[in-house]
């Protein structure tokens, strides 16, 4: 038997985070899926993340609760309208009222708890720096710092690199992909983006709205593939 | 009335966080405090942290839910016992089983969240290099490249500094003082350390047990600054 390394996949329920851990997979981890209960007002993406973990073999999936909403400050936690219909240009122009205050420190933060715990040294994280809907918290800069604090903070950043071991890794397969080139690839990886829910304000049996920034990345990405988009749309 | 500058301030209910709590108004601030309820076996802390911010008027007190446990691997939230009894050079020679994974790094990520819905740009922490116990997360490094880090994560950092606003700043006053500094500066600032709970392993009532890392390194500094120890002892 071969001595599979252990990742932490950040598994939102959305197109993006099956993407990676169909790579992950792909590549031979042991994929340990962590998802968060953070007061989001779209949960049935937990339903989502849920059947992909076990339809992409994770060998664990955690969710966590997380009360992001107790500070309140943004659409996808409160009651702020999620904004709809804008065109590609007004979603790059600012950050978006859908930004959730340090949502990915805060999530990447807890996967290296997680990674501790499990003694990885492979964090993966879904996000990207083109069709990334203008978070700060998706940009490379971002990614590269947090990763020389992972490597400072940790006992597994310390003590394994004083003995020589791997350091604490924060993985973006996807930071340089188009939304069509994740679909593609994921397509042919065999993911049933089906499964997955990327909309802001879905309805409750988790059809999504159609509107919303993600829904309209979303669509324009199944388009430009060239694939049939199999989302259920209300 | 003077513009009074908000900070978040990391609140455990010990005797360090209340000290930070302390100087932070000293220094003028409105003080938003911060606590957590993240599994870990001495609640008695949450209602210490309840009464220093009270006592020392803090504007706010929030206390966030977050389910460090669900990870293990720590004696502070799981069944491993805490050591007692070990010298100060045995507490800095590993880092110890006390250690909860990446939680400072979980922490200051929340007060990241809080802070950038408050637009605050000041987190105080009352982290120690000096009488640390050994946590990894207590050095400076770590301090520097969270910062750094917090900087390019948020919005604040990003559409602050673009306009000239400061930036995001990790306090760290107490990161140079052994434990007799910390506790007479405090008692100057009238802080009565008699509300304030340090032990690992509390009993029921909140008495401490005196015999563990954090008790050990408590009574050494009462006595080296030769002030009364009001700490209620089972």
């Amino acid at each position: 038997m071969t001595d599979q390394k252990k990742a932490v996949v950040l598994l939102s329920g959305g197109l993006d985070s099956a993407t990676v851990l169909a790579l992950v997979r792909d590549a031979g981890y042991t994929a340990h899926a962590l998802s968060f209960r953070y007061g989001q007002r779209h949960v049935v993406e937990l339903e989502a993340a849920a059947r992909v973990a076990e339809a992409l073999e994770a060998a664990e999936h955690k969710i966590i609760d997380i009360d992001l909403a107790a500070f309140g400050g943004s659409a996808l936690t409160s009651d702020i309208p999620v904004p709809k219909g804008r065109d590609t240009k007004a979603m790059e122009a600012e950050i978006p009222i859908t930004y959730v205050p340090a949502r990915n420190t805060v999530f990447l933060s807890l996967a290296l708890a997680y990674a501790e715990v499990l003694e990885a040294r492979d964090i993966f994280i879904g996000v990207n720096a083109l069709d990334y809907s203008g978070y700060p918290d998706c940009r490379p800069d971002f990614i590269a710092a947090f990763e020389v604090m992972a490597n400072l903070a940790t006992r597994a950043g310390v003590e394994g690199q004083a003995a020589g071991a791997a350091p604490i890794r924060i993985h973006v397969p996807l930071i340089d992909m188009n939304k069509a080139q994740i679909i593609a690839r994921g397509s042919d990886l065999g993911v049933d983006y089906g499964m997955t829910i990327s909309c802001y304000d879905p309805g409750p049996a988790g059809a999504a709205c159609g509107a919303c920034d993600s829904c309209l990345l979303r669509k324009k990405g199944f388009t430009e593939a060239g694939l049939p988009d199999p989302t259920r749309y209300q």
